[in-house]
């Protein structure tokens, strides 16, 4: 088992094995695409009984499904600073961070790939997006009540709309985003968000 | 061949089983995906011969490539109203038309995973969409001339930014974009603009 640091958690050996197992289901899928993804070929790398990994998993679309359950527990919380502008560019350049990261870009491009033609993949990524939209919409909910935006503000739209350009750039023309572009989101989406381009009802 | 309105092309033979060709592949594309294109397959449903598909596009990566440019050509032109926003709204509206029609959005995610794992295909995506923000940005810069945004605004970005909420939301969520995400789209993107978010330099 890898001792990097983030993969090492607590717990006995099925935590042990569950971890292993993703890793691996991980570095498929960044290393070669979902169409890869083979659970004979995970429990090798993972180290694990195949016959373990097909009772717990069943399918190469469980194994997503639970590895994207695990990025959402395993992924970092909001910020906290006091400004919703601080906070929006916090969570910009995490965002932009993963996706230039070689490994964590490889494998939401994979996984997003997959969600196009697999039904449960597409399931599991949206819960994926909604955890992650849940955790942060809280900055812009405190930031309107600091009156820093208008009141009505919807607050998943406007974590959406930071993440929107660094993923588009990545998936329509296969730029990874830098920190300038984390930046900029994070400072439109404000902007927008300031001028009641996001307030409903 | 279809009769559908915008299949029906000039050009003699040459350009009829081109037509035919490229429109068999999209259905294909759009129906099954990437990984099911072949091109056996596709002269048979084109009523092409086999040779002549061969011949003309050597690969289902050569093919997809040629779609693509046919796409770009073939995409409606950028609206000239006179405003920069309403421009804004027009081009939301068709990108919003584009990914909620079953099948050019079907078409859309499917080239975009192919993209993701197929280096050839991620090159003629990235070319699509170069030949798309050209086309559109002039309405920035004739907004910039008529003063309604900031002087040393990026037009490529705006109109990249208008896009990549409609974009983001299809392929993270699987949600197609309805009319008032692309009003809503474009009114972000202009204020953003209209805040510098976009200046450069």
């Amino acid at each position: 088992m890898s001792a990097e640091p983030g993969t090492v958690r607590p717990g006995g050996r099925t935590a042990r094995v569950r971890a292993a197992v993703l890793r691996a289901a991980g570095d498929v899928l960044a290393e070669q695409g979902f169409a890869h993804l083979d659970l004979a070929d995970v429990a090798r790398r993972a180290e694990v009984g195949k016959t373990t990994v097909y009772r717990r998993w069943g399918s190469v679309t469980g194994l997503v499904a639970d590895l994207l359950d695990d990025m959402a527990e395993q992924s970092l919380p909001r910020a906290e600073t006091g400004s919703v502008r601080e906070d929006l560019r916090a969570n910009a350049h995490l965002v932009q961070r993963t996706l230039a990261d070689a490994r964590q870009g490889a494998l939401f491009r994979a996984v997003i790939a997959a969600a196009t033609c697999d039904a449960r993949t597409a399931e599991s990524l949206r819960r994926f997006y909604e955890v992650r939209v849940a955790e942060w919409a809280p900055c812009v909910e405190r930031g309107v009540e600091r009156g820093e935006l208008p009141v009505g503000t919807d607050a998943a739209t406007v974590v959406r709309a930071v993440s929107a350009p660094l993923y588009y750039a990545l998936l329509t023309t296969g730029t990874a985003p830098e920190p300038a572009d984390a930046d900029r989101a994070a400072d439109a989406a404000l902007a927008a968000a300031r001028a009641e381009a996001y307030v409903v009802g």
